[in-house]
């Protein structure tokens, strides 16, 4: 554990406002150390601190808590609610060490992102004042590009045979469309889900609900291993955060704001995957549901969803990718396709597409060179092509995605 | 066979226009024996018939044929179609000895109800120029009362293990709430659908696509006898007529008019049970689909009308009658409640209705000597009134329904 968490009960005397706070001085300056600092003294998701955030800047906030003082309330935040918080967190942010916290973040192999980076998932933005503070990954993949082409997967951790075939038969087949799989990283749907997406040689990315270090359930961590080797691990905990069932639920607005879609696999009547399911409708998300036996209470969940008409009925990849699929690139998958319009692209990105041969496979090496590119920036501009369809790996390096209907040369 | 069926190519002699014909004149002048006639020379729900039949009435249609001519087309009727098929229908009505046919219609223990009949049920009226001609009915039901508490039960013949489960459980469950099920007579979820509302003491109705002493498929001769014992058999075609692919088409939108609703079990991408919804959208019926396991094919059918939002999803007795129930009756079965407004009943129901106690049962003797009426008018109307759910049997005889909730006194 690299911070103390503790409850106003038992609140240090506090510095006079205005006083320097005795731990040495973090770069309080810094947005993205702030906001780290904000998600180890706040609880994710809480309004008011997406309220003041906008309002005052991370480092502003940060820097009144440090001092022992509480940020100026924005509109729609009242004064004695934002005045209990301020007290709880400023009791947890004197425990607290930045430069512990950020040392903890480098050691873990993962790295913290904030609204405003370059890999910043903006598909999180819609979530407003319920955006993460900051998110930690750990993994090779771009978050943001591997979820411009992803689908949620969700259900029971007590799934059945059933839907565990179907999560990861699902999963990859979105795999092998080029479709990568988004869900918790809980035993069951989610772990079968990631599974069948890394098979299909798919980015999985698993957002979980406690600290990158803590990994739970600990049964899952060869599963976690691999989705940060060949996916992303995300979390809007710091490190040493555990999981709490808080945690869980605010953790599933997540998962369906980074996905244009969300299937339900398997779901009980309380399940905690139709919470998902409620964010996605939220979030106009495409919201699916796979059917079963109705003699299954781990189908019930589903089941209403569709009877309610919340969900849509899907029954294979075809079926998912109709909903989340773009139409001219998806749903017309023998002409080709892409999910981002090729005008879009910036200079750079157009630069490395037009280095990528047509037929023959080219590594990055001879594509940054190609480009006048160096090696970090081409593989970067790559790596969102491939997401976005226009590229794809070969047998010995990238080429562009050809319709399949066409003979190959 | 009481009848011979020739096609046009060995016609017999036609008698000239005008000229009596050569066999026994039957009671042309009778609306039902033309009926009766017309279901043996005509296709079943020829739309050019229901209009020639709207527009001439039976007795002067089968007149003019029998007289060697043709009926003046009614509008939206071509005259050179009308032709063709008059010289069909008056091929066929030259071997037809009407007598026989009537004959044969008693000989079976059934009976010929004609629209305006008072047990014609009146909802097949919706089905307009494809309304049947005339049904033959086996069984001491009447069919009309049987199916205002109806649902249609239909799905696959070579069904899993589970589509029978779910089929059977479903019409015990719904016969339990005193509503009847509407099916066809093949093996799989047809039969387990009557078999079920049969264990629930319900009276199940097999509408047959074939003359009722044909009662096909022949395995199923049990399970026929106990519906005309219990429930009622049903068909459109005469005596002596064999099924054909075309006559189980068209089959199918006398179960979906029959009924306010109707459940898709199990069905294939093909099957004859999607036929069956698609009459039921087309007549504004709630049409229902109950899920199953996306790896069974026999399953895909149901799926597809989910996702295309053809079919509301159902998954037990409770979802069905939400679908087809009337507000105030079945929604709240708590509060008792009936399928008719007891102020639409006639005056003679009425004086029943009141004839049978709250409390203690009386049978239908009793119940008929106090409201003054005979015996068959008193049991008529008592099967009306349960039916629709005013009176139900109890142990020794009718007795009104009460309110569950309300303590027995």
């Amino acid at each position: 554990m690299i911070m103390t968490r503790l409850d106003s009960s038992s609140d240090p005397p506090l510095p006079d406002a205005g006083e320097p706070a005795a731990s040495p001085a973090p770069a309080l300056g810094d947005d993205a150390t702030a906001r780290a600092c904000l998600t180890a003294v706040a609880e994710p998701g809480d309004p008011a601190l997406g309220l003041l955030l906008d309002e005052h800047g991370a480092a502003a906030v940060w820097q009144a808590l440090r001092d022992g003082g509480t940020p100026q309330p924005p509109p729609g935040v009242r004064p004695q609610d934002l005045a209990k918080r301020a007290a709880r967190w400023r009791g947890r942010a004197a425990g607290l060490d930045p430069d512990t916290l950020l040392g903890a973040t480098a050691e873990l192999g993962s790295r913290l992102i904030v609204p405003g980076d370059p890999g910043w998932p903006t598909q999180l933005d819609q979530l407003g004042q319920r955006r993460p503070y900051a998110l930690w990954v750990r993994g090779a993949h771009d978050l943001r590009h591997a979820c411009l082409r992803s689908v949620a997967i969700v259900g029971a951790r007590a799934a059945s045979a059933y839907g565990l075939h179907v999560a990861a038969d699902l999963a990859w087949g979105l795999g092998q469309r080029s479709w990568a799989v988004v869900s918790g990283g809980a035993y069951g749907i989610d772990s079968a889900a990631h599974r069948g997406s890394l098979a299909a040689g798919a980015p999985a990315v698993a957002v979980l609900a406690c600290g990158l270090d803590l990994a739970y359930p600990r049964g899952n961590e060869n599963l976690f291993a691999d989705i940060a080797a060949r996916g992303a691990l995300v979390s809007e905990h710091p490190p040493g955060a555990p999981p709490s069932r808080h945690g869980f639920l605010v953790r599933n607005r997540i998962i369906a704001a980074l996905t244009p879609g969300t299937v339900i696999v398997e779901a009980g009547l309380r399940s905690g995957a139709l919470n998902t399911a409620r964010h996605g409708q939220d979030l106009h998300r495409a919201v699916m549901a796979v059917p079963g036996p109705i003699t299954s209470a781990l189908s019930a969940g589903c089941h209403r969803l569709l009877r309610d008409g919340a969900a849509v009925c899907v029954t294979g990849t075809d079926d998912v990718v109709e909903q989340v699929g773009r139409i001219g690139a998806d749903l017309r998958p023998e002409h080709g396709g892409t999910a981002l319009d090729p005008d879009s692209l910036d200079g750079t990105a157009r630069r490395v597409l037009d280095a990528v041969p047509d037929r023959a496979c080219a590594g990055t090496a001879s594509i940054a060179q190609t480009c006048g590119l160096d090696l970090d920036t081409a593989l970067s501009s790559l790596g969102l092509l491939a997401a976005a369809g226009f590229i794809e790996r070969g047998p010995s390096g990238w080429r562009a995605r050809r319709p399949p209907r066409r003979p190959s040369g």
